[in-house]
């Protein structure tokens, strides 16, 4: 992969990056980072190109998640992190929505300033343990008692990988709701262009100049490519052998992990 | 609806009934039956007319299930109730599968003969309390983790109504399985066309002298209209007013309830 033929990484400007998978796998017991990634973010850093994550991360604040990333070794501040939750409290602020929460327990500080009685919507998140059935039920028969259901989801991704397994993503739950009341989920998230196109924003850098890299060949890639971005998958991560035969979605380069994409990104510059 | 007009009922040997919402408002209490409902089954019997019950009951084996319904004053025997689980029994035999079995428990007992060791599919029904984040998270992994994910359904309901609420049905985890996995899944249960004429069978009459009655606009009437029924949609159980403007299905009649359906039915025998 390195050496000539890397026309890809040529007049980068900036880089996207997803966590989880990327820098490192998440899990219960916090997570384990990625070989290479801790030391790759510091390079990224010290050569001058700009970095911004850009992750669909919903079981935690961004307070909470940025000091998760720290602990690990990642030189990371809340400010280069672009996350779902606070994109969909703009929208719910714009739209005058009174959302009921299905989420994770550590992602409801984030919508602490938001009106939540009488809801007229719900927000999805990856609630992990808070999908129980009766809070499925619950908020479910919210949505079918809506005169318009509003299902806003952070994210549809299919599954992530943790350090003890692959564990269903918020996207499955989507779907099973949208199924129920026959309605069609308002993904804010990847890969959602808006969304991609706040954290380009963030990142102060036009698409062309910039890559996304990523796990998952249709949220981080497909989502991406998308928006006019050039697009790596790395090899870990909820990466299978499979995604190299995509039937729509083509990276611009695979890569075995983020440090063997910095290094080639940097022999470019 | 009564009187002069109703052709639909003419020319009928026998009757398909779903269960829950016909004949009784099913609930964690044991249900609540529908207001002359047993006197309707018992007058169907007594004018000659032939019976069976199509149901995508999977909450119970054939056997509690009917002792149920005979406790709630029904008179029915076990023969007369078409279910989901010996018809998926009977796929699973002829296919050499070996399930995982996603399941209310009261249900386990149906594939007792089943050889379940080493899964080489998932058999997902209607598992209520069981449709846990750890249960889900364990099917979606065995289903990733085959070469060829086989992912079995009992019924696709999107929802049904109980006495304290109306709750998510097997299609909706069916749902959030298929969007994972990226599979179909090969329903067993209305509306199957493979599992009325089943139910057909066993009633003993051709279809377009039988008449299906249902609460469920696409399950019951839809699917037995595809196989040449005729099909009623009782105003009891899940209808809603707004199936009465469904965009695909349309009922030969509604009625507000099986003793309406069925006095229409006696009085042009």
């Amino acid at each position: 992969m390195a050496g000539s033929g890397c026309g890809w990484a040529r007049a980068v400007r900036g880089l996207l990056l997803d966590v989880s998978g990327v820098l490192y796998d998440s899990g219960a017991d916090g997570g384990v980072p990625i070989a290479g990634s801790a030391e790759a973010v510091r390079r990224i850093k010290a050569s001058g190109l700009k970095l911004q994550l850009c992750t669909n991360e919903t079981q935690a604040t961004r307070e909470n998640f940025v000091r998760k990333l720290r602990a690990l070794g990642f030189d990371i501040s809340v400010a280069e992190v672009t996350a779902p939750a606070p994109a969909a409290c703009r929208l719910l602020r714009e739209r005058g929505l009174r959302p009921h929460l299905l989420v994770h327990d550590d992602l409801v500080p984030e919508f602490a300033e938001i009106d939540k009685t009488n809801p007229n919507c719900v927000v999805l998140g990856d609630a992990a343990e808070n999908f129980t059935y009766a809070n499925l039920n619950e908020a479910f028969r919210l949505l079918i008692g809506m005169e318009k259901p509003v299902l806003i989801s952070l994210g549809k991704g299919r599954y992530y990988k943790e350090t003890d397994g692959l564990k269903l993503d918020v996207g499955a739950y989507m779907k099973a709701l949208e199924y129920a009341c026959d309605v069609q989920a308002e993904v804010v998230g990847k890969p959602a262009k808006k969304f991609f196109e706040s954290a380009l924003a963030e990142l102060g850098v036009p698409a062309e100049q910039a890559i996304m890299i990523g796990d998952d060949i249709v949220s981080d890639v497909g989502g991406a490519q998308q928006c006019g971005m050039r697009a790596l998958q790395v090899r870990t991560g909820k990466y299978r052998p499979s995604d190299e035969n995509h039937p729509e979605v083509k990276p611009d380069a695979y890569v075995n992990n983020l440090a063997e994409a910095v290094d080639i990104i940097l022999q470019q510059l």
